[in-house]
């Protein structure tokens, strides 16, 4: 009997690993940051033995949600503006405030908010592209949370950030060699978009993610405006003038492409970019339905992101699957599409793929880390239950979510968090909301 | 000063009356089982005292959810078959699961539960098509939950219900009559649809309801299917078959019309047919996007249905409202329609006109009956706040509704229902559950 430093069990355990079949009455064993076994209770509880036993009656477990696509601090703007166009909604109320706001002080405060807010939900990793990702990465380290950091590139400099364009290019070589090493924390560059960054910026980015093996993240084919700005400045639709200057790769997760033609689902397949699907924002800011449907039939690695919570307006991954779930049926006209097993499965192993941490985490496996979620089911909009990733990906909701585990560690317990004070966190909220509301 | 029940006080009260606006540190004064005043806490307290006040910090009220249009006992069937088209779900799975289980007991035991999750979710009224309403109605009128039950109609007999076509109407004429004098009872007559329900019964249906001016309740225009199998058997889309069978009444409340001509909408707007817009089921069953933007723009009065849980999967009107706010802002490519205002007034005032009942409830007014909401603002996914439309139509959750009111009468108290025993309906669904899983 080997001696492990926890045994969780649950009625159900979703490994997302293999056929995807249910394990009934499923336990994993974890010791430090890692996953040692998974199976039936009945064999597992053979082989190991422990102090603690994370163990109920209506439990589900499955592995921690993965949200590929936010601007964490920009929580700080949830509701700010709402029922806008993007670019109206961009030029004339998000950018004037990050403008006028947007600091190191803002980033540590607000960023914390929102790690509460998807721990709490169950979103144990994140894809970020922000400024001021060091100061995320310190947060990331202290509360025990995972997070690709893109450092952000624009073709202007921003006071306080970058005095110059160079000096985002410098912030973000440092924010990668400082992090090289760490658990939490997986640094990124990440180029805006093709509206404002420019060939020279591009070309720069992906030879920094080229030579430090780091993954490289924007924003693509968003909206009709982005496309036709596009083909107005170089020709060529995003997709296309990404391909012509050398930036589709496996390295590249792409968030949102919603306009796209069959032939760049085919070539975003062949290169193997990841897409970050936003669909609750692509929704709200009326940028239209990304083909998802075809995108996974096609091949193309496909996992959620819930972008920015000013336009969205929440950081739940849940959310997105649900939702996502439901409207490709009908986009599509095919109630068959994105069932619920799909659903968690981008949610989970899809994404840690596209990050470039499919080793690492997205799965409950042996020799992954123990980043893993555990699930009240003694609820009444979870009663009966017939199918549980049909009640995952439908039904249930952040409150359920009791327990979460990162890198071995616990984070949430009883719905509360281990490393935050909640209390303090939505002081500060309350405080810039102010600052933020009287200007 | 006048002694009254109860004096509610929160940081924002949202009557959902008059220009809409926001009231700040409002306060709501309830005698019996009705609202007496309503307004800024400084007038109410000059005016009111109460041995009861409900008050805190981070609060908002509003008037209890209305959801128009659902089969409350298919909650027992919640997940039973998922990501499957309309008519196979309903022919090869709904339909012989209702067959074999569906009887009296079943009704009343799971009724109960979808009673328990809509209150605990803030939906305080419902619209219910199905069978067994009295046993529905006496279940209502314990618990304290209001409902407009719908004696469903079909073509063909019902084993344990109604051995000829003639029981339907006389089950119909037998809940009219007990449930006339109700404070939670509304009896309803329900035609199924146009291809389950002939003219003759269609047209006997809207003689019971013209009779005895009770409201009459069917599903319209729902798939192309039913477009389709109407215009075969009568020539006709089933509005133009309503109308021509005298069936479009301000008394008919249509649910789903997704399949809607221009000129379709124009009649019945005319005509003022309330619409219960069911956007979750429509999306999971790809039965397609109802065009709201455009009703609500003809005028057309346009409410929120959850459906049944069995093709939602919950019965959740918070999130009918932040599902459809986004999906039609991306179908008419147009970000400002169905803002968070129109949300929640559809989902509350228009509720309870299209049910007649907008006398009744459905706003904050005096002289309305007290069906109320306390929801707790002090949550991580809520902060910061700038518009508290916005969160209740984005961000709010079922989990953050603290206090639910109906008639005068607290039935949630701290997210715990007080007329219920939560943990017996929990084990009565599975009871249920093993039985029709076994079969």
């Amino acid at each position: 009997m080997q001696n492990v430093d926890y045994i969780i069990r649950a009625d159900y355990l979703l490994t997302m690993e293999g056929d995807l079949s249910v394990i009934k009455d499923g336990a994993v064993a974890v010791t430090g940051s890692d996953i040692i076994d998974a199976g039936i209770f009945a064999d597992i509880s053979k082989k190991y033995t422990s102090q603690k036993l994370l163990s109920g009656k209506n439990k589900v477990v499955f592995p921690g949600l993965i949200n590929t696509h936010t601007h964490a601090a920009m929580v700080y703007f949830r509701g700010l503006a709402d029922d806008l166009p993007l670019m109206e909604w961009l030029q004339n109320h998000i950018w004037p405030a990050e403008g006028k706001w947007m600091n190191e002080d803002f980033v540590n405060d607000a960023v914390e908010l929102a790690c509460l807010e998807m721990l709490k939900a169950g979103v144990t990793t994140y894809t970020d592209m922000y400024f001021f990702q060091d100061t995320a990465g310190k947060k990331l380290e202290k509360l025990g949370m995972r997070g690709v950091l893109g450092a952000g590139v624009i073709d202007f400099a921003f006071t306080g950030y970058a005095k110059s364009v160079d000096d985002y290019f410098i912030n973000a070589e440092n924010l990668i060699t400082a992090w090289k090493a760490s658990e939490f924390v997986f640094p990124c560059i990440a180029p805006h978009a093709t509206y404002t960054c420019g060939t020279d910026n591009y070309k720069r980015a992906n030879a920094l993610s080229e030579k430090y093996k780091v993954p490289i993240h924007t924003h693509l084919a968003e909206t009709q405006f982005e496309v036709a700005e596009c083909q107005r400045r170089y020709g060529k639709t995003p997709v296309e003038y990404l391909e012509n200057i050398g930036l589709l790769s496996e390295r590249l997760s792409a968030a949102h492409c919603v306009w796209l033609t069959d032939k760049e689902i085919e070539l975003l397949a062949m290169k193997k970019v990841g897409v970050a699907h936003c669909i609750e924002s692509n929704l709200k800011l009326a940028s239209g339905f990304a083909p998802v449907a075809k995108m996974l039939k096609e091949g193309v690695k496909v996992a959620f992101g819930t972008d920015g919570a000013a336009s969205n307006n929440d950081l739940s991954i849940l959310g997105e699957m649900s939702t996502a779930a439901k409207v490709h049926k009908a986009v599509s006209g095919d109630p068959t599409v994105l069932d619920s097993k799909t659903a968690l499965l981008m949610a989970t192993r899809n994404g840690a793929e596209i990050l470039g941490l499919g080793d690492k985490i997205g799965s409950i496996k042996p020799g992954k880390k123990a980043d893993l979620i555990i699930a009240n089911l003694e609820q009444p909009h979870l009663m009966p239950l017939y199918d549980i990733y049909s009640h995952i990906t439908y039904c249930l909701r952040p409150s359920d979510i009791e327990t979460v585990m990162v890198n071995g560690k616990i984070v949430v317990e009883n719905g509360k968090p281990s490393t935050m004070d909640e209390a303090e966190i939505m002081d500060k909220a309350r405080i810039w909301q102010e600052k933020i509301k009287s200007s």
